[in-house]
């Protein structure tokens, strides 16, 4: 985790209580993480001018992923008096989306060789793990 | 909803079969409203001086559905290729933060007469609404 | 401007008092509807099978100024205790986005016949326009 | 930067040509560490109970900053046609938000000792030289 983001999290007046903080901290830097990368990976798609018409898909479920994990980690990454609710439902959209866009970009990683795809799955992958255990450790 | 954003969905090669055009299109407006309206609460909430004390968990929620709701906007809004799981999940992250943030804006309309938590209510009702005529569309 | 939007501004505790109310609005209303049309047209762009190929800048330059137009919507929706730097700073660099989408969407509108282009187009010179107004207003 | 975010750059089939890529790498990284610092410490000062009533300028300029900063990342990640009228302008907007939120938060850090805002502080502050570094390179 980039280290002001991690002593964010250490400075914050109220330190959430709910999560595990190890887990917790994983989890919102591999949310960014993934929202970043994911965006970048729709513009490599983009430019890949003679697969484009074969990436389609996978643009559409990159854009999807950078703005669900980039919501949801912001939702984390809010620990004043948080809704737990929200927290849940966000968490599941964002582990749906992170499988959704990891299985297309390792499709792609694997019969096209598509470089940035293989790096995308693997933030893609990271992600949903991360989700996963926040949500187990929530008894979701 | 805008005449240009219906426009969009009229004009866009692909339209979109799975879901009820008329359904869609009221619940990217009102995911879109929200979005904004709950930006605009979180707002006029810290511009209230005398009660910013008992509108922490409020602006904390404001600013959680507003990203909750743009993201459900844009993900809703692209018909190419949709991935119905991700949508299903979204819709339900949107939902219950829709409902967070409407229960608590109209206990603050309510109790303090506050008048852009009342408006703020109204807006997250109707896009808990439209979320849950979609979701009931795609049988979840 | 959608209702509930316009109400806001009404029921803020802190009305704005740098800009004209009316431009103020307008300018709101612009940006939140080009950043969804934009957001759009990409992903219409995006299911033009025959023609992607030709729409590669036309897609960066929508997902550009769909995040752009969305940012500058929140920041000019803010009333409480603005700063009048970055208001200023970033409406240029949504007029900035705007003419560049614009002028890309008019022309795959004229020579190749697209809808969606064609709206984006009237969305994107809209929002230009009212960005120039309140810049105006600025003495900018 | 985060390792993946640095491979999409080296990985994308049209890698930057306009910009030092260094300078590039280190401006996204810091565009995208400045948004989430500040998102987080929007948060943690709504969440000082004491001090509230004298942060409600900061969590405003965090709030800002957060969306200009992630805007920035996201245009400046784009590497496929870019137009760099609209990136010189996103740049000079991001500059300014830095600016003004690292002053706010700085002051807080000193008066008030907060810690969090000393972080913030620190992430506006690099973001802010990273953003007028490019702006350098562009010749403006």
């Amino acid at each position: 985790m980039p280290q002001n983001t991690a002593r964010m999290l250490q400075t914050h007046p109220n330190p959430a209580s709910v999560f595990d903080q190890g887990a917790l901290a994983e989890c919102i830097d591999a949310c960014f993480e993934c929202a970043n990368v994911c965006s970048s990976c729709a513009d490599a798609c983009l430019g890949e001018h003679g697969h484009l018409m074969h990436l389609v898909h996978c643009i559409r479920l990159n854009l999807d992923c950078a703005d669900v994990c980039g919501t949801t980690g912001r939702v984390l990454s809010r620990l004043t008096q948080p809704d737990l609710n929200v927290m849940q439902a966000q968490l599941q959209a964002c582990l749906t989306a992170c499988r959704a866009c990891g299985d297309e970009c390792e499709r792609h990683a694997r019969d096209m060789n598509m470089e940035h795809c293989a790096v995308c799955a693997e933030s893609c992958r990271r992600c949903e793990a991360a989700c996963a255990r926040l949500l187990e450790g929530m008894g979701a």
